[in-house]
């Protein structure tokens, strides 16, 4: 409680000063801003309105589960009963869905980086058009992982590509551009805390490799090289990477264009890679594996807004 | 329909020649296959009876528009009426949608290279543990574009990446792998006939660029450089290129991996970058811009069908 109490009282000596931030200045001058992927318009909807007191942004790829973790976190906040039901926002497109409870926001962001890209974009323009200041946001999701029992949740401190490397690269304006993976390290330590104070799964803090292609940059790439050389050269390579996934970079290099307070920190639910030669999830009937991270992510905004009073 | 007849001729003499193949043979070797992100598995459905005599597969991004579609070709195929409701065959899960209808298959895949590229993963095995044979996969979608009226549609010959190069780059095992972005000649004539049969909208064959980041891969990248150098540095490099999309490179590599008849062409809607300095696609109250390419694409099943008696 002691980290969530120093957040809250950063947010009330920091209000004003903390207004999300964007890089490109001719969005001020623009007279309307369509985020056509989550049929919203600044000419349609009032989004200092709808959005101004959002705090907490957390994101994930499936819309069911985003759905299912605003209902937890409503409960968490004293602000919902288990089943109520909320609605989606972006009702007006199936892009994405966008559900939202107190200063809580929950937004799906479907498979892979170009589309978590393209809701963070629009994300971070409607956290500019509503005025928030001091937001944090955070992404739940699944992966594999290599090391740690299945169940496990890895909160990640750094972002690293399918070569290892901690960057992520981009054609802008066809050239290059590298940018950091890091995430927040205070965040990181308030996800951490979390779980120690819940106590009922392991968690731990380490790297996620982030790849394009979930079966032959990641998965492929994982029981190749164990069938073909063994284990040994994946964890040379690998020592200190816990999580493998499919959309983390972008979070890490948004956190240092766009003036957000904290954006990004994972926590992911970790499955093992099998002993065969393609690896498989768990199958079509096995049940969602998302209720630990589901219950490590939603610590953060419930405490800190208890300790802040954020609600109205 | 001289095409449409070659084609079903085409089918008929080589109907067993064609199955759908697997470059990794450790596939055939497993008892169980879970198709994850379909929530199908080999254990629990029974891939042939249920999806045996798929001819055609066509994919795009929406899970509506894929079910408009299937409405669509119903109807055209004499095998359903405008309204008729049609099961998601993947219900147990939000990632994908997929319909069927006679030998049609519609699946969306979400938005971006990652996300097509596990849908494709799973529908080639699908096809494959079904003993498909002689299947033609088409994406219909919408892209931005260039010299070209908004509403055109273009079928893709070759996809080209944020640099101009028409390969697609993948990391497998950690190694640069570049493959091919050619998509299937006789399947891009073929598409350009049904739409001069059509005459309702103009029709181009070009090269579709794709990025790995609609806003600052794609749109920026055209915007800024036309703000600050005006359009001509474009231009020069972008001659011959009609649409700009996210989802292309993937479609043609795939085709010559997997002895897939005819894998991918695109059919898509063009709609113009803006004259200010953020490009936007239409309001979010515009309306679905996706009857063109939806026409389109369906003439080549519909045809291929009646031609060839594929119906039972």
């Amino acid at each position: 409680m002691a980290t969530a109490e120093a957040r809250a009282k950063e947010l009330e000596n920091h209000h004003n000063d903390c207004l999300v931030q964007l890089s490109n200045p001719n969005i001020a001058t623009m007279k309307e801003d369509v985020l056509y992927h989550f049929s919203l318009s600044t000419s349609t909807h009032n989004f200092p309105a709808m959005f101004g007191d959002v705090k907490f942004v957390c994101v994930g790829g499936s819309p069911s589960r985003m759905n299912s973790f605003i209902n937890y976190v409503a409960v968490e906040l004293g602000l919902g009963r288990p089943g109520d039901e909320y609605p989606n926002i972006c009702a007006g497109t199936d892009r994405y869905a966008m559900y939202k409870v107190g200063p809580v926001l929950s937004v799906s962001h479907g498979m892979g980086i170009p589309s978590i890209a393209i809701m963070l974009h629009e994300l971070i323009k409607l956290l500019y058009h509503a005025r928030c200041s001091n937001v944090t946001i955070i992404r739940i999701g699944t992966s594999g992982g290599i090391g740690l029992e299945p169940g496990s949740v890895v909160i990640t401190r750094q972002a690293v590509d399918a070569c290892f490397k901690a960057e992520f690269e981009q054609l802008v304006l066809g050239k290059r551009v590298v940018r950091s993976t890091d995430l927040d390290e205070q965040l990181v330590q308030e996800l951490l805390q979390c779980s120690v104070d819940l106590s009922e799964f392991t968690t731990v803090v380490g790297n996620t490799m982030c790849t394009l292609d979930f079966y032959e940059g990641v998965l492929m790439c994982l029981c190749c090289r164990a069938r073909s050389s063994g284990w040994c050269p994946l964890l040379l390579h690998g020592e200190g990477q816990a999580g493998l996934f499919a959309s983390c970079p972008r979070c890490g290099h948004q956190k240092h264009r766009d003036g957000i307070f904290s954006l990004c920190c994972h926590v992911q639910y970790v499955w093992p890679p099998s002993g065969r030669g393609v690896c498989h999830p768990p199958g079509p009937t096995a049940g969602g594996p998302d209720q630990q991270p589901t219950r490590g992510a939603g610590r953060v905004p419930t405490e800190t807004t208890a300790a802040g009073g954020l609600l109205h």
